[in-house]
């Protein structure tokens, strides 16, 4: 199957994007903040978290489930920590709105905090944080999520896919940027599975008595493996503490979904840390050590930096433009009115 | 096999190790606090930290690689920052020192963290974090270790098994306690298998040309398996980029073993993160969420929180005292030259 597609440049995706999200409901600042985390995703290559999540979005912003005039508020609850206050709206205006308060606080202190609650899907992380890596700093974002993981021996969904991701600066060269769900794989791969009538491999799902199940309308109604058995299962709970209970937002198991626009609104949460190298080791000393590493990857023949991808994919993007398919296109241009 | 054991109360364990570790050339401070932790992971059921330790950390005390007379200093850099030379000494004496002065800074900030450079086996991690957690705090740490695993898609052991841990207070019930490594198995299991003659299973370790192997030989000269794949290998460079580059230690691939007392002092490092849930979402809130996880799991049939068998083994070693096999007893005696 060939699928039509058409090149569009960055900015006017952007604005297309932003206008169906003004359409249903979103004020501006949101709206344009929110389709530069999508198409940036796009661009990235993390379609999970770009232009499929459009729809959705708009329908929440319609039924009011995610609140697209919310104004956040960020306070600074202790020289270490801000606490921000997503206010039932998406995720990436507040996540801008704080990231000058989040920086300062960890040059005053060494290293800072940041808790978002009443929050909503965070997409990317690794786009949320690159902007500290880009700014010297190292950091690392915890995200819980509407529940799909059951604790370690257990039938019962608790946890979300809950993702850990982490950002460093590197010398001379593109950050490394780390950004992984907990499960084996994404929902998204099963519901494809089930969609095409085909089963799934064992270690991705277990069905809703706990067994493990190459089934993959059973799995959809049952819970995703976790990375690594019990480990991958204890580091769900261990971000489940961090981004849920810690800022106190919903715990993923009260979440309600952020696919459809049915519900109250999710309230999940966000942890972020960020640390300043020269309260560490120094940053001259940090930066020689994270070239040490970067050189013995690339030495190692086969291994790939993570995050290195992202500068040839946005160079090509501006160049040649994002490739959109012409039905999504055409339902982007009706939600945009355009 | 039946292995004859002798049943210790743990004070005079605690006194025997020390006692060793003092013949090897440690200070008594040192000496006392590393016996301490080492009969506590015994306890705690993690033997792989605990008295199996003993003649290596004897052997390292008497070459000096270890500096068991050494004199860790603790800097608080920031006001949200601790750093501490564990100066080539044990690290246990250190983590005791800077406790105080972590916990303090957290307080402060509402989060601190905490970087020991010219460090050492950091044992049983859960150990040195549980402390927080007695106080309210939660606790989350980070450590790089000797070589032993490569970046995904690579030959060369880069990475240490870099554990992560993670502490949290539970209310009216033990702390969750979350400490693992990120290899599928330790190393111990595979040299297990090789003294036995056994093959190993599929997804334990790659071979030294970077070819996945059952053979156990081939594995000890290769690198182990991630959790996760490609997740559990990015988990690891973030560990290391975390515990080793922002502390300013030795990378995992430069550290010498901890298990012999052949070389220049490992010189490893640690991270440990601090966070007073009342600067986040509040003492009350944040142990109510706490507790709903908990419940949640309990009431899930099969599930068991991390770190709750730990107060069972105690109250075990408590009445009962701790079984010590023959063999190790009279090793000790003659180390402690009893």
């Amino acid at each position: 199957m060939t699928l039509a597609t058409i090149l569009l440049d960055q900015k006017e995706l952007e604005l297309l994007v932003s206008r169906a999200l003004e359409n249903a409901g979103a004020g501006i600042t949101a709206a344009r903040s929110t389709a530069r985390a999508l198409v940036q995703a796009e661009v990235d290559g993390q379609s999970g978290h770009g232009l499929s999540r459009i729809d959705s979005y708009c329908a929440q912003a319609r039924t009011g489930k995610v609140d697209g005039a919310a104004t956040p508020s960020v306070r600074r609850s202790r020289p270490g920590v801000v606490m921000i206050d997503v206010a039932h709206g998406f995720f990436y205006p507040a996540a801008e709105l704080a990231a000058p308060v989040i920086a300062a606080a960890a040059r005053d202190c060494g290293i800072a905090a940041a808790g978002f609650y009443n929050s909503h899907h965070a997409g990317a992380l690794g786009l949320a944080i690159e902007r500290f890596a880009s700014g010297g700093l190292m950091a690392m974002m915890f995200a819980n999520t509407p529940k799909a993981m059951a604790a370690w021996g257990g039938r019962a969904a608790l946890f979300g896919t809950n993702p850990i991701a982490f950002a460093a600066p590197v010398p001379d060269a593109a950050p490394i940027i780390i950004d992984l769900a907990l499960s084996e794989v994404a929902r998204g791969k099963i519901l494809k599975a089930s969609q095409d009538g085909q089963p799934i491999p064992e270690g991705w799902a277990k069905d809703a008595d706990g067994n493990p199940t190459t089934d993959p309308t059973a799995a959809l109604k049952g819970t995703l493996e976790p990375i690594g058995g019990a480990k991958g299962a204890a580091l769900s709970l261990m971000v489940e503490m961090l981004a849920a209970a810690l800022v106190g937002a919903n715990l993923s198991k009260d979440a309600s979904s952020f696919f459809d626009g049915d519900g109250p609104p999710p309230d999940v949460g966000q942890l972020l840390i960020v640390f300043d190298p020269n309260a560490f080791g120094g940053a001259a000393n940090v930066a020689e050590r994270i070239a040490a590493i970067a050189t013995a990857m690339t030495e190692d023949e086969g291994v790939r930096i993570p995050g290195s991808a992202r500068a040839a994919r946005r160079a090509e993007a501006d160049v040649r433009g994002i490739a959109v398919s012409t039905a999504l296109l055409a339902k982007l241009r009706t939600l945009a009115g355009a």
